[in-house]
């Protein structure tokens, strides 16, 4: 039987999310990079780009014009699956170039011998 | 140690999501709903919408007008972990209204004692 929602892991997931949005507002580099998995496998489509490996991530990031991202979360949902597995999903309202705009997030979580790392992200913008 | 990506998880769950993706193009609801979780906590975001829960979903999908998704997919990356965990990730592009569009599509996967699910969803298009 799988335990989901086991109140300690998602409470343990939370947190770490918790980290992981203050560092995207904060441009953080080193925390994001820490949460993310370090590992070829991992993916992370943003808003325009789609990007494979940590390496790419990082380039991504480093690289970024406006790197510090202002934006209002809600309906944060933190599913967790055993001990080891967890999903993580937002929606959210930015100010892009002075228009409104509304977006989605949703990230996989996984626990490795090293702790908890985000192995899959996607963020994207609902149409005008 | 977790084992990410053992050849006879990822084989199977590559399996699994071509059959997804072929009930996708053929709008065949019951396969869909057969592959997400039945659960209030399973998220899908789509390229204009957000829904939670497996009723949202299935009424969602009951009520597309141009149900049947024509799209050539690229970039089919699944990814294991461990015997219980998989994320799946692709891009795709669509004729939309005449016009090439871009998107991209993530899954996340946890294999139940019913069996692989689909637990969370996001697909998105890229801006034009």
């Amino acid at each position: 039987m799988t335990t989901v929602n086991d109140p300690a892991v998602v409470a343990e997931v939370t947190d770490l999310y918790l980290k992981y949005e203050e560092a995207l507002a904060n441009n953080n580099l080193e925390v994001m990079d820490s949460l993310f998995w370090d590992a070829p496998e991992v993916v992370r489509f943003g808003v325009t780009e789609n990007l494979y490996g940590s390496e790419e991530i990082r380039n991504f990031r480093a690289s970024r014009v406006n790197p510090k991202i202002e934006r209002e979360i809600s309906h944060l949902k933190v599913v967790t699956f055993g001990k080891d597995t967890a999903t993580v999903t937002l929606e959210f309202r930015r100010i892009i170039n002075g228009v409104e705009r509304f977006g989605r997030q949703s990230q996989t979580w996984y626990r490795f011998p090293q702790g908890w790392k985000i192995v899959s992200a996607h963020v994207s913008l609902l149409p005008v």
